[in-house]
């Protein structure tokens, strides 16, 4: 078999996958362990085709795949791997660029640069700022809390009780303690409360994990700046709604953050990963990240994408985004948005409006946080029994010590057919426990 | 246009250009900033057709790239995104499994753990150690020498002169100090100056950057283990070259290592970017990143890999990794790993018998280390003039303070003309400068 043939396998699998993904048990139907005990215990001494792995994909991984790409993935973040996404990676790999220094591919350095430039403008962030590609955002927040500690000199990372776990984890890893602060009853931190004594950093959230709350950016960059604090803004998820103007109250104060992070491998239809990185203070970053060993010096005069970050090789993740942008553009960003936006009220309206049930937060974009009145025990089994039906997978968190269901819309293929779908199981599974 | 026709076009150009690559200057020949300044300045309000993005990168981008899968690619380390594995990403993309947790994608997880199984296997790797997949061996190291600061609570990471950049910049980021200690006449850690005085760890290099020297592991991890002192042991390009028996001697010792690296996207065909990373002390990995918020949390019984690394969300990575080592197999492996160490012996004869050139360094696995006899500045001419000939592209380093030439041999493709072609460039531009 030639490289052709097996890709056009390979292409007619993926083509497949895409339009049957609806139609598979959304969360994995697998016991722990089920799929290695079907593995060969050893790597084959003599190679295989192609199709042997095409072969088992089928037999064996799919059916230990939960499926992100279906349109009733509600859990987490939803999220989307577009076609032009998905095919920029068959491209990113054939060519396999490696960014280590400018010239090692100045396509990629120069295509990161611009495609970064490019989001900023749709997302209305100020001029001249620094953008690179990170690979999640867990690494973009621990890059942003070094530059910030390297930069000021505090010990102590500031965040709210519902910023994301990176946060915690980033100051566990460099030896920095965390102070959390308290939120408001919406869940947003309370600036009144902030305490930035010894800090290096202000972590603010626009967009958490749990609700989607936005943190009060303006109050919070004040005490910042007149503390000498860093701050940066995580906004991995309700960053790309920014793309549609009627998001940006979300965003104000950011223009005077230090560093950003917004994920287009969340709600930019990118394909795993790609995590955006901007910074308004790039020597501050090049001060914590650059460091040019003999064997990679050069004569060239453009500093490296390394210089930005903890790795210093890099893939060509900038030509999905690139795809992506182009492929869709700022219309069809904002349509799938608005979408998403619409279907969550939809759904909010639902929860509201039924006797029984209940919201639980504040919901500004397309996260809804709902249970049914009762324990915690009935929702955590509410919660199993419509995951367990393979129709729809949500996941849960707690709020103000509630255990709480949240359905997240994320998937461009996602339609209020799936929405009501998703409704009609919750009400059914609640009537059946 | 759908999918099907969007995909079978991009195969298209990824077939061609694997077909082509060959041909291509090796080294991009373009100025910083040439390839920006053809870019449309916006990101397009009204999406685009996919040939819009290959015709662009037709015309634009591929001028700008320098190219890693040419077979005359013998910079830095060669490496080959093989197409078992370029067409593993395109299902990676399609599929956008994410592992967050276990449940999230079974498949991702229990494969990850699976396929680094094999790949120890590969490796001659004692059983029961714990493997998983980084992005890059900068991030690998930079998670071990998290791990072992917290393990052993000390302040100073120790390596040799010849240790990879990253070590140091692990150590800057996390406000650690580095000792570095000399090396011997074959550029390799001396033992008898290693002082653990307050370390946190020893990074030991199998395969340095510069020369692929192989720090002394046994000397290094009986010193390790008197002092309670941590072995990462950074065999990032060298390890896959355990595959083949015959170069296990430089692993002696690293079966009592605390922590390994070692990158298939660098020497086991693998695309950009996969780097494993084992450790015999899981727990300790465990101790220094697991943290679980609560809308992360599961009645499953497994934990989860980004308890073993910095990031919490990841790829499927390691499903080309299954495709890679499925398809090429064991002997595959050993033959191209085999034919690059040939080839570079036969380059580094070539070197020894000729008048006018000097060989740098010993050679133990597919870099050849050399220069012409003269000033470093000739030599620093004529790695431009070899590299703007692109006919060939290579490297450099500086040993013991002379500035040296690297051929480094890596990509599947190369074969003995190619090699013959480096040498003729080289002796044709020393000529006429």
């Amino acid at each position: 078999m030639t490289f052709r043939d097996d890709a056009h396998e390979a292409v007619e699998w993926a083509a497949r996958y895409l339009e049957q993904v609806g139609e598979y048990p959304v969360l994995a139907r697998v016991e722990p362990g089920e799929l290695r005990a079907k593995l060969p215990p050893a790597p084959p001494d003599e190679g295989e085709p192609f199709s042997a792995v095409l072969r088992d994909l089928d037999e064996l991984l799919l059916p230990a795949m939960t499926h992100w790409q279906s349109p009733r993935f509600f859990a987490y973040f939803a999220n989307t791997a577009s076609e032009p996404g998905i095919l920029a990676e068959l491209l990113i790999a054939a060519t396999n660029q490696n960014g280590i220094l400018w010239r090692t591919s100045p396509a990629l350095m120069e295509l990161e640069l611009h495609v970064t430039g490019w989001a900023a403008q749709l997302l209305g962030l100020p001029d001249g700022w620094h953008g690179h590609i990170e690979d999640t955002a867990s690494t973009a927040t621990f890059a942003s809390v070094i530059a910030a500690r390297q930069a000021t000199g505090g010990r102590v990372v500031v965040c709210s009780e519902h910023a994301h776990s990176s946060v915690e984890k980033a100051a566990r890893m460099l030896g920095l303690d965390v102070r959390k602060v308290p939120v408001d009853s919406e869940f947003r931190l309370r600036p009144h409360a902030l305490d930035l004594t010894d800090a290096c950093c202000v972590v603010a959230t626009v967009g958490t994990t749990s609700t989607t709350s936005v943190d009060p950016v303006p109050a919070i960059v004040d005490a910042c700046a007149e503390a000498g604090v860093w701050l940066h803004v995580d906004a991995a998820y309700a960053g790309s709604a920014m793309v549609c103007p009627e998001h940006r109250w979300a965003f104000e104060g950011v223009e005077r953050a230090d560093s950003l992070v917004v994920n287009p491998h969340k709600w930019l239809m990118t394909p795993m990963d790609c995590s955006l990185l901007w910074t308004s203070r790039p020597v501050d970053f090049r001060a914590a990240f650059s460091l040019v060993p003999e064997y990679l010096r050069t004569a060239d005069a453009v500093d490296s994408l390394g210089d930005y970050g903890p790795a210093l090789g890099r893939r060509f993740r900038a030509l999905k985004l690139w795809a992506v942008l182009r492929c869709v553009g700022r219309n069809g960003l904002q349509a799938m948005i608005r979408e998403h936006v619409r279907l969550a009220e939809l759904f909010e309206g639902w929860v509201r409006d039924e006797p029984g049930w209940e919201l639980s937060a504040p919901r500004p974009f397309s996260v809804v946080c709902f249970r049914r009145e009762g324990t915690d025990e009935d929702n955590e089994r509410l919660l199993s029994a419509v995951n367990a039906s393979g129709e729809i997978f949500i996941s849960h968190t707690k709020l103000a010590g509630r255990y709480v269901l949240r359905l997240a819309i994320g998937n461009a293929g996602t339609i209020e057919a799936d929405v009501q779908r998703a409704w009609d199981v919750l009400r059914r599974e609640a009537a059946s426990l």
